[in-house]
């Protein structure tokens, strides 16, 4: 068992080995990449929300001194409708490439229509506002009750509903309707002795990573073509380029740069098709960097949804039946997460009787794309809500009623498997004895706890471990470090090769020099890719053993590997064997076979859920409806945590997110579908001042499929604080909010109205 | 039989894959490369021969604006003399460390004695102007003779000669004396009926590769290095600048850049250690270009020599007898290719009385590196000149001559091994055949032949083959690419996995991102490196197998693998089986398993011995002693030419050399010991218009180790012409030219003298 096994690296903390790079400004960012000769694109994107483009002529932008190349969506590739892995979900290229540029219709505000390379940026730009669209404007919907009021303006008229029976042949905005389900409703909800029915509302949010998508396209008369960006799927960036430009993928190498944030929002393409499609017309490098507006209007924020859900429960707390029914928006293209959300929402309850009905829905705002824990958040706060409610009604702790119904060892999942080895249980158990719960509310203080789920995701990875000549260790993988996943993948070679961890080189490779990798992302990497390094690192030492056992005329079995030497064991310990050294082996690796290195490539099976729960104390300001969070603690399941520093900042950083999306984040649009807040000033993300310093409790429930326990850690963090500050806020001032966010004008109207 | 074999890319003639690249003018070589805030670095260099280096002040050129670091010998750590691998040879590292920055004493003009970085390439060549240092000047030795002359200076106090037992105990510039025999020679010559002794002496030259040395290197506060250079070992860069600055290797990352031309002579260090201990000094990056004139003056050039043979023969051509006595100039340091010459010289023949002395001499001349076949050329060029002598006395044809004693297969080889399947006489035979001997010759012109011998080199490789998820393939490996194995390596993934070769991108990755490899050189990729890329592809078609036979639910042994496809066999081909292509199986291979790829690291033994036949004519102008070649012919074996036209042009590549060797190319020094001809006005090579069109011949002996049979090719060409060239000249002239280059002037003093 991993458990009760004794680590000497994993679990340390470790100066992470990217850390003097970053903190002295060295380390190479996306818009850090400059070429000689290197042009500088930009893109056009359409001031309309819902709009068919009658003509474009770039003529006049062509003209200006400088400009060398201008592409609308004509001159990519009309590809079919193909379906394909971006991030955590599918997509249909088709619709990427239409979404990367327009071709019939402008779907929303800063859907790209044309782009242009120029020799500087400056006359990109002015070049930009000489390109001639003529539009025909169209009515539009920014919300699902829009989007499926009956006679709504539709966005694709092609889209039919799937996974109704038969699909009806109207043209509609839902794309989607998904039913998850087990156990008679009716009969649990006529035997519960409460029931709780909510109505919530979730705006847009967006990532808000710090570095805005950039990159830098290199193209050649042999048609290869090399990509530099920032992104957490390189292989996925070379599969989209390729397949928007009916290209083979061998023909593009990507590589990735150093990535300021991520949260699922740069696993797919936006800019980079643009760039190598300017780059091969112009002949010469073309550079891209969006700018804040750009990536708020242009690129993939998150779901706004709809949720209703109905619980009931015995009066012991026992959930007898849960309900629930979600619309989430897809932006302009389908695809939004809901039918994550509707698998995770009761996932960490073990009732019985359970519907969820979920609708995917189009809507003239930009195309979703993951963030942390995808769909989950909003469906958990709308859960988590009304479980409050319901502990209310019952009477009873929150804490204890969320035991009463927790899941553990052998529980069946709602979504189906059979649970493994969970932390559910731990993380109550460790939330009830935490001081927090204990400490005492000062004056309009509320307090308020909620627990998450996230499946974490296995997917494909590739990596390679190579011994130097002197001892020393290289560490290949393919994913992009965005949370220390370079560390952690060095202090799991450490562990097993027994050697120091600064003697380990983690490295971030490109497209052409490693194996496939789906991308950074579903906390996969410490998990999945994980996997390959320690598998990688055990055919190292076992080739060490055996070049131990031919130097010492031995058999493999006679040779043990431990604390970085070769030892005798099982008879040979009888001669007068010295212990030889990892460096000893490499120095003589020549004259024993050859170099040793080994690479491994799998899909992760068996990535074990986590489980939180969150505790958050809010103080509400009656004057201003200011909501401050002043005391909060995140609980979490990390099966085993390779860097505890890390573990805690995601557990931190989600946690952050979360009560931004709670209480200020939101996509605020005029009644023409125009992006009113697309910069951080009035996009209000919260900031050092705005937030406590965020307690964390690592609890490690060893996941069994891993063979050190570890869990993702990454996407659960986020997920309880939407309901944990909801729930606070009620607290402390009685009132449920329903609809997020909780900024002070909207809370202020409610407590006057209270 | 790899001979027996169809292949399908495998002996093609595909375009290379780097080759728009290179005719674009946007691949980048060494010098293409720089960084934001990089500084430039200029090396100063001794103008001395021999000199006690008193002092050095450097502060004159750091009070210089722009100037900001300055080294000498001082600041590099002073390690133990200890020995490494460069090359194909092996080295001190004390003494690299000596040759890349001299300590105590400058050993010869162009010794590197302190170096600058400054913020452009002008200030810096202006500090080292004002750098002061105080010389001692001392006498010095620039040949063999003269050094091995009793009382002559002493390079090294601490030298003693290797080899003798026992060792002696005075100073001396012998570095080692080896000795090479078998059977009895006094009773060899005993049994001959003509004997044969002549003396040779040949001049130091240099590789004359194109490209100068170039480097830019980038050290951070983290001691990380990356060190970008044109080089034929990133790895062998990455020990050297590890161990001179006392670093772990893993602390440096080296990535090759394109190589214009390297020939053995970029397989050790010269600026890159200097680079990185100023851009870790000055925490900026730093770049280093050598001029023409330090190439010339301070990179590794091919030892000039002294050669006497004696040979004896019985009236039929049987050789009773071998005799030879050779000295090599190791420049200043220790480790000239003598023992290669020595080993090589009577290698193509099976005589069996032999002894061969050979002497490593110190001189004061730059350190020699390798170049092509190190030490063989001069050795051959005097034993194929006695050779030629002999056949005139006994009246034989010289091709009649080398058959009648031409090893074969089961041949003991005089430096130790039993031969396996070799093409001596194989290359003879096309030679006999071949119309150019039998062409008539005109006036003044003559004909010589020649042939020559090479081991070939295994050593260390390390590849990998990944399949991408469209079926198209990327092969990586670590060796730069010099003369086309790019494409090499590519055709025999392209015939392992029966996919077009445009299909399989071949990569040349950095030090990180793959295993260990030993430099590109002795003729060694396509051999060693090729098996690596086999094994691997071999292995991705095992896992393709694995994969058809799980979607097929049949066993691993019901599935062949043909012409890119999976076919069920063996009963499983009874069913309703499709076959299933590369490309089915790519994209299906995440659900079957994960990414298909695979790696290997190895040390390749029975890397074949290649034999060549060289057919020179000239014609000797008697007026002015021009020697023109008019028509020449290299015959040689290849095992099998993986792709025919890089074949042939190695054949032609070094032949081309060779002549060069054999008629102008020498460094000419004064009385001081200063270099006169550092660039390529002076120092002579042939161009264009000084060679006829090399015509080709392939002979194919499968080399019984390798999977198709591969030997290096790229060596052996540069063996045959000195000889060919001066046997040429002989039977023109009557004159037999013992002191190489045969340039106008000695010829026409030898003409005259006539």
């Amino acid at each position: 068992m991993s458990d009760e096994r004794k680590y000497r690296w994993v679990g340390t903390r470790p100066i992470r080995h990217d850390g003097v790079d970053k903190v002295t400004g060295r380390a190479n960012f996306g818009a850090d990449f400059s070429l000689p000769g290197m042009l500088h694109g930009k893109v056009l994107r359409s001031p309309h929300a819902h709009a068919r483009i009658v003509s474009i002529d770039v003529a006049p932008a062509l003209a200006l001194e400088g400009v060398k190349v201008a592409i609308t969506g004509a001159d990519m590739p009309d590809i079919a409708s193909e379906m394909g892995t971006a991030g955590e979900g599918q997509v249909d290229y088709a619709e990427v490439s239409r979404n990367v540029m327009a071709r019939e219709k402008a779907l929303y505000d800063g859907h790209p229509v044309a782009a242009v390379a120029a020799t500087t940026s400056e006359i990109a730009e002015e070049a930009l506002s000489r390109i001639v669209v003529e539009y025909e404007v169209l009515p539009h919907v920014l919300t699902v009750d829009e989007a499926m009021a009956p006679g709504a303006p539709i966005l694709h008229d092609h889209l039919r509903t799937a996974g109704l029976d038969p699909v009806p042949d109207e043209p509609t905005n839902v794309a989607q309707r998904i039913e998850i389900g087990r156990g008679d409703l009716a009969a649990g909800f006529a035997e519960a002795d409460e029931i709780v029915e909510h109505e919530f509302t979730t705006q847009m949010v967006h990532q808000g990573y710090i570095e805005p998508h950039a990159v830098v396209a290199r193209s050649g008369e042999d048609d290869q073509s090399v990509v530099w960006c920032c992104t957490q799927g390189p292989f996925t960036v070379r599969a989209m380029c390729a397949k928007l430009l009916g290209l083979d993928v061998s023909k593009i190498k990507v590589i990735p740069s150093e990535i300021g944030g991520g949260f699922g929002g740069k696993t797919t393409v936006y800019v980079e098709p643009l760039a190598v499609l300017l780059s091969r017309k112009a002949g010469r490098p073309v550079k891209i960097v969006m700018s804040r507006q750009e990536v708020f209007r242009g690129s993939g924020p998150a779901s706004g949804t709809r949720i209703r859900v109905k619980l009931g429960a015995k009066a012991d707390g026992r959930l007898t039946a849960a309900e629930a029914w979600l619309a989430y928006e897809a932006g302009a293209f389908k695809g939004s997460p809901v039918v994550a959300g509707a698998m995770c929402m009761f996932a960490p309850y073990a009732v019985e009787n359970v519907k969820i009905e979920g609708y995917d829905v189009v809507v003239n705002k930009p195309k979703v794309n993951a963030y942390r824990a995808p769909g989950a958040p909003p469906a958990a706060f709308a859960a988590e809500s009304a479980l409050d409610e319901l502990a209310r009604k019952l009477g009873m702790d929150p804490v204890e009623l969320r035991l009463v119904n927790a899941v553990k060892e052998g529980s069946q999942a709602i979504y189906g498997p059979k649970f493994r080895a969970i932390g559910m249980v731990e993380t109550l158990q460790a939330a009830r004895e935490h001081p927090h719960l204990k400490a005492k509310l000062g004056p309009n203080q509320g307090r308020g706890i909620a627990t998450g789920f996230w499946f974490n995701a296995g997917m494909q990875s590739s990596a390679s471990v190579s011994l130097n000549e002197d001892g020393t260790a290289t560490v290949v993988s393919g994913c992009p470090d965005i949370g220390g996943s370079r560390t952690s993948l060095a202090l799991m070679a450490a562990e097993e090769l027994g050697i120091d961890v600064q003697k380990v080189r983690p490295v971030v490779a490109d497209t052409e020099t490693i194996g496939y990798n789906d991308a950074t992302g579903g906390s996969r990497v410490t998990f999945a890719t994980g996997m390959a390094v320690i598998e990688s690192a055990r055919d190292v030492v076992r080739q060490l053993r055996e070049r131990a056992a031919s130097i010492w005329g031995v058999e493999l079995e006679q040779v043990e590997w431990n604390d970085g030497q070769a030892l005798p064991i099982n008879g040979a310990d009888e001669g007068e064997l010295e212990p030889l050294s990892i460096g000893t082996l490499a120095r003589r690796a020549a004259r024993t076979g050859g170099p040793i290195s080994a690479s491994t490539s799998l899909t992760a099976r068996g990535a074990g859920p986590s489980f939180a729960t969150h505790i958050c104390d809010v103080e509400v300001d009656p004057e201003t409806g200011v909501v401050q969070v002043v005391r909060y603690t995140a609980i979490q399941d990390a099966g085993k945590a390779v860097h505890p520093g890390y573990v805690e900042g995601q557990y931190q950083g989600g946690a952050a997110q979360g009560i931004g999306w709670a209480l200020n984040e939101e996509y605020v649009y005029d009644e023409k579908g125009v992006l009113q807040n697309p910069g951080f000033l009035d996009y209000r993300m919260p900031v050092a001042s705005d937030l406590p310093m965020i307690d964390t409790v690592i609890v490690e429930v060893p996941n069994p499929t891993h063979p050190y326990g570890v869990r993702g850690v990454g996407e659960t963090p986020i997920i309880p604080p939407l309901a944990a500050v909801a729930n606070a806020v009620r607290d402390a001032t009685g009132v449920r909010f329903g609809d997020l966010p909780m900024s002070p004008p909207t809370v202020l109207a409610r407590l006057d109205a209270r």
